[in-house]
């Protein structure tokens, strides 16, 4: 993202240096992130993510367009860490991929940092039809599809979705519901017999 | 549950035949359970299921105690088809086990009828603290304890949570965030994939 100012369009009303300088796109889309953390996709507004940003809301609207858009921006920052994955599997091989793909994806929801926005990311998803919509573009185009490119196996997209299942269902269990004993066992250990299931969707029997 | 009135207590005031009668208590739960699917656990409340059910709002709480109660009341009668999965496994034997229970639990997910009444449960539960806990408590102790009963692997409590964590993922990216190719995949092909991995977390390698 460059931070050049979009040329000024014609009627639309003069606004402070404060409100349009360089730095507004980054105010709002850090509010955006924000609002949507705190509310939830249904409950998060246009004017709550301008008030965080100290904009006007036709600015959020003008940079962003309308609230989907903003979502969408914001869950591919708040989702960047877990994009990584292709490159993860890329670098793996074919024997290591379900271990290092299970350990990589467990420690992103262990830490707090990276926990919380994909936590609130997920309840947006489930929660709202169009959140989904956004969650799962993204989830589709930036992972599986990328990751189903990495394999040689037959079904391969579908093959990488149950995987991708088998943990997304780990983190709901043990992150999200707090099952016991799942949710206070060592992360080794979870990972040690989740990995062969990764392992075998991902690369055959 | 038996439909015994309960004796009226000092001081409530007296109440109609029809508010008091003898399917009051059932007409409560029927009305929270549409509450709570049609607006979540944090947006239903007390006085709409009184509405609901043609009630007064005292007469809920009489019957069912604050909130939480009434949602873990409606919670065991939506989930109430997939608590019978505990005896699909008791009665598939230790080879079958994988096939059996991943067969019977995305069945529950595929029909709309049982569905519907299970995806607000988990809404819920992903958007609600206080909703995940009464959600968590009748998973362990109806469920997985029971399930985890029946097997004879170390850490049967462990693994009978991650084959639950593999269907609960599938259920997540199929039905919820509808993932392509999962969420359009042939059923049979999907049980065929995804109950190898459940029978190894509950039957071992």
């Amino acid at each position: 993202m460059t931070a050049t100012p979009a040329p000024r369009r014609r009627g639309r009303p003069a606004r402070t240096d404060t409100e349009e300088g360089p730095g507004a796109r980054e105010r709002i889309l850090a509010a955006a992130r924000a609002e949507f953390a705190r509310h939830g996709y249904d409950k998060a507004s246009i004017r709550g993510i301008a008030k965080g940003a100290g904009v006007d809301p036709a600015l959020v609207h003008h940079y962003f367009g309308p609230k989907e858009k903003i979502f969408a921006a914001a869950v591919e920052v708040d989702f960047a860490p877990a994009l990584e994955a292709p490159a993860v599997v890329v670098a793996s091989g074919r024997e290591q991929v379900g271990q290092r793909l299970t350990s990589f994806f467990l420690q992103l929801w262990e830490d707090p940092v990276s926990r919380e926005p994909l936590l609130a990311i997920v309840r947006s998803a489930v929660a709202n039809e169009t959140a989904a919509t956004v969650f799962r573009d993204l989830v589709s185009s930036r992972l599986m599809l990328r990751i189903a490119d990495e394999l040689d196996v037959p079904e391969a997209g579908l093959r990488s979705e149950l995987a991708a299942a088998q943990l997304v269902g780990v983190t709901m269990l043990r992150y999200v519901i707090k099952v016991e004993p799942l949710a206070s066992a060592d992360l080794d250990q979870v990972v040690a017999l989740v990995a062969p299931a990764v392992q075998r969707h991902l690369a055959g029997d």
